[in-house]
């Protein structure tokens, strides 16, 4: 996506500029999360998107950024600890500043963004971006509720990750299809695309958390499980697995660590099921209908990059 | 403040509804915080505005309810605590369910409430509506980044005050003059009447935390000074406190715990050196300034009443 480049640099700016009016503890804390980098997908989906449809203007920037920021609320408030679950400790914003501040941060991103989203008078924008948000914090609601559970299936997996990430993708392609009347036309595509490349990104990244080594992940391997949280290439193996297998598997959900299993050993289970191979065909369907729904976009460089992004999406591998 | 309890009924039961149309987690954390009672003075003070002013349809309804939704987000979001700060347990909904579920319906508290606003297309008030919840959250924020320390001034206190409390009564109040073109007239008279209604509100609440018993307050008395945060009585007093005087009311603030000192013998030092009077003084004088402000508006049981609301805060005791 090079030709993005330059307005996403506009879009840190903003983000930049937006912390900086903040109270002094919404910028240190702010600043922090921001310069963690991450990889700005869902701005730079909404740029490229923007420029697909032929917009000119510069709402996009604004919009990028709002995106981003709601994105980054809802990272670190993923982020708060449970005072039931000191255990798992690392430098999140919330082990810098404790969680009250770390909410507050969250409650502002979230804020300050649907009022940013106000200063441009642009309702139905708002309404996408308020449903995507609360999507995702339904997404996550029901998450935590099956946590520890090992009996969930593999369409709460797939309404899970269609909540708490895919509608939020689904939302950065679709706003700039709201920017003028003559591109409303695109929206559907781009809402459909943006939701099936966001549940090929969630699989793939479930993925990397349970075959990636921790230098690269940035946390350890595992780190779902030992939150008690099931993924799809786990929930497609345990009717495979030995009841004792599954025991072993119960057992670190429900404490939160590695004990009588090593991580390695569940790996080469997980493999043995054929679970991260059927995982995988699981992301390129979805990536697949992605690429097909982008073909029918308008030709040029833009379409190409948005039919070529789900596979560079299968082959991150961080 | 009488003829507004069959609108608050409706008030409830648009709440209840809504969180009964969440996740079920949300329902249930969601009802045992709405259950928990309170004062719904933010929801009645905006049911008699609309009374007020001429109002005769049911958007009173619907933002009042939002506006107790925004309340219950700060209140619940408060309650998150800090890994660091373990020691202080009671039954808040995050002692219960824990600070993830807690910090999530927070969220879908201030998201929903936002969507409800857009259902109804009045960006005025959302615009009110969002700024008043940024300032709510940054006076948090201040708040938060003033703890444990001693230096606290009046200027500074009643910042935090103005913006944590004293916005969304002023938002309450002056929502309903934009529910037409023809009461726009009053807005500034009622956003003004609120702010400082909601500054005598949030000193009585602090001294209360300090003079009142555990009984009457349903939390321990000095709750907030065991949290770091010096209220206006202490401010006023501290100057006037011995070195060892204030030394010891440090030692609280800094471990979040009576340990050298009685919480008796603080109140007996608040009482001689007439911290409490006069921080009941101040108090006083944003209440007159309210019942000022609200003598300005159409005469009638609506006026009388808001002219009146200062005298019940001021009188209140727990």
């Amino acid at each position: 996506m090079v030709t993005v480049e330059p307005r996403l640099k506009l879009v840190e700016a903003f983000i930049t500029r937006e912390l900086q009016a903040g109270p002094e503890a919404i910028q240190q804390t702010g600043s922090y999360v921001f310069s963690a980098g991450g990889k700005r997908l869902r701005p730079a989906l909404l740029l490229l998107v923007s420029r697909l449809v032929g917009y000119q203007g510069d709402k996009d920037i604004r919009y990028a950024a709002l995106i981003e920021m709601v994105h980054t609320a809802t990272l670190v408030h993923d982020d708060i600890i449970d005072h039931a679950n000191l255990r798992r400790g690392r430098a999140s914003a919330n082990s810098r500043w404790g969680n009250q501040l770390t909410v507050l941060l969250g409650d502002w991103l979230y804020t300050r963004s649907m009022e940013l989203a106000l200063e441009v008078d642009d309702l139905d924008i708002m309404r996408v971006l308020s449903r995507a948000t609360i999507e995702m914090i339904e997404g996550e609601v029901l998450g935590l509720s099956l946590k520890g559970r090992t009996d969930i299936t593999v369409e709460q997996y797939l309404e899970i990750a269609r909540r708490k990430t895919a509608e939020l993708f689904s939302a950065a392609c679709a706003i700039p299809a709201l920017f003028a009347p003559e591109y409303a036309g695109f929206r559907a595509t781009l809402s459909e695309y943006g939701r099936n490349l966001g549940l090929c990104f969630q699989i793939v990244d479930d993925l990397l958390d349970l075959t990636g080594d921790q230098d690269h992940l940035g946390k350890p391997v595992f780190s779902d499980l030992r939150e008690g949280k099931l993924t799809l290439p786990l929930i497609l193996a345990l009717p495979k697995f030995s009841p004792e297998q599954r025991q072993a598997v119960a057992e670190v959900a429900r404490e939160g660590a590695f004990s009588g299993l090593e991580p390695q050993e569940l790996q080469q289970w997980l493999s043995e099921t054929g679970a991260f191979s059927q995982a995988r065909e699981v992301a390129l369907s979805f990536g697949e209908k992605a690429a097909a729904l982008a073909s029918s976009l308008p030709a040029g460089f833009e379409r190409d990059a948005l039919v070529a992004a789900p596979w560079f999406v299968l082959e991150r591998d961080h």
